[in-house]
């Protein structure tokens, strides 16, 4: 399968130049014979979590959805998208004052969604002001034959995450970030640990430029399952390719088979043991 | 604190010739101003787990731990070994046919045991036909300031294991290793990943050249905690030297708390909705 990820600059909450900016991307994906989309983490909106929460209008999330829905019919490819979601309130309908999420939704190039991931840790004080964090773990389903799974930003740099998936059946796993610029160490090290020590994909698309306060340093990149970077992007916009499938997956666990050789029982007691989520 | 690490290359069952090599670069360190000498995996009896279940008497197992004390003793340095170890039968006491584990101990430079540690992880049939599994997280203890503890090899490339140190408060990790010739993305991508991911130094002492079947490609390294390589090794014979503390840990655990910010709650629940353990 090949799989394509932008890495661009996103005008905080001007949605209609994003979307166009998703748009021209999701042509040329296309035409390359890419089977998917990722893109960064809360593009269409723009990286800014006070601003959003102020002066996003929830009722338009729908609206915004639907014309990402269009943009992957329209060009026949699938899409990763990462929007803010309004955290289940138990009746799935919008209340005033109900908590927000940071979500990433994979849709079908018929734009019917697949799968959905709300963000379970929150970076730095102003997201924690905007957004509440979610608590549940990773889904997997399978799109063009590989297990494929969601995780934003943060939450890959913390190896629980990412091996929740991998315990789950993940063979890729597709990351919208909002990396700042000066932490390339996390793109160059901690990307490719994620892939090699769960043997899977990891594909990390991040924003570049500046948005609000915030400078992005790109290095979007692709890791294969032992660890070598597929594709790897420099600090400005750029649309990356790279061919992902099963068959490096199943190789490298059975060279090496780290997931059957993982001990969770032990896992679970010496957690245990620690004192308890100060979160 | 100046830390050293040893690569080198050992004669299996030739214990003299081993500890020959452990004396000269305690006694090189010690001469640099180091104040610990880390090892490799099995160093002082070589790497050939069959071998060693097949023809070392247990009984030399004390006698050897004696001449290891008195290295660390007579250069007046710390020392981290890794030796076969019984496992515990209950009484303290080897008996005919128990099990054996692959330990590591720390000794101060009085000769003193601090720390000793049972690897958790055993890499291969041979090792797992000549070894046990240990079960016990590892521990903590302060050393020269820093809190320090041990993993063996395969332990550190599963990322439950380092975690568990660092969440029972290690800033140091030493580990013993003998990684076969190949696996360079193990030194470069996962120890440096560990180091950055849990915001703490680790040291990996690997073997280098032939030991029986195995052939070791060195490569030993240390890592700081922002996932900078401090020291790294060819593929021969090598003293490497880094200077580790507790100051860049703080640091780093400012910067970006990853450690206060993990959720081991979540993952308790997450790992305990996967079916138990295999092992």
């Amino acid at each position: 399968m090949l799989l394509s990820v932008l890495q661009a600059n996103a005008a905080v909450l001007d949605v209609e130049a994003n979307l166009l900016t998703v748009d021209r991307a999701a042509r040329r994906a296309a035409q390359a014979g890419a089977d998917l989309l990722l893109t960064p983490e809360l593009f269409p909106v723009g990286y800014a979590p006070l601003r959003l929460r102020g002066e996003l209008d929830p009722a338009n999330l729908p609206v915004i959805r639907g014309q990402l829905a269009d943009i992957a019919r329209r060009n026949g490819i699938a899409l990763v998208y990462s929007l803010p979601s309004v955290a289940d309130s138990g009746t799935g309908v919008f209340t005033q004052g109900a908590g927000w999420h940071i979500a990433a939704t994979l849709v079908d190039a018929t734009g019917a969604e697949l799968l959905t991931y709300a963000k379970v840790h929150l970076f730095g004080g102003e997201e924690r002001k905007a957004f509440v964090a979610a608590a549940e773990p990773p889904a997997v389903v399978p799109f063009k034959g590989v297990r494929t799974s969601l995780l934003i930003c943060y939450d890959i740099e913390f190896p629980e995450a990412a091996r929740a998936a991998a315990a789950r059946g993940a063979e890729l796993l597709l990351v919208p970030t909002a990396l700042s610029a000066g932490f390339d160490a996390v793109p160059q090290v901690l990307i490719r640990a994620r892939a090699l020590e769960s043997q899977l994909n990891v594909a990390y698309a991040n924003h570049c430029g500046q948005e609000d306060a915030y400078i992005f340093g790109g290095g979007s990149v692709v890791a294969g399952p032992d660890g070598a970077l597929l594709a790897a992007a420099g600090d400005g916009p750029e649309l990356l390719f790279a061919q992902v499938g099963t068959e490096a997956v199943i190789e490298a666990r059975e060279a090496v088979p780290y997931l059957r050789e993982r001990r969770p029982e032990l896992y679970r007691e010496w957690e245990s043991q620690l004192p308890g989520d100060g979160a």
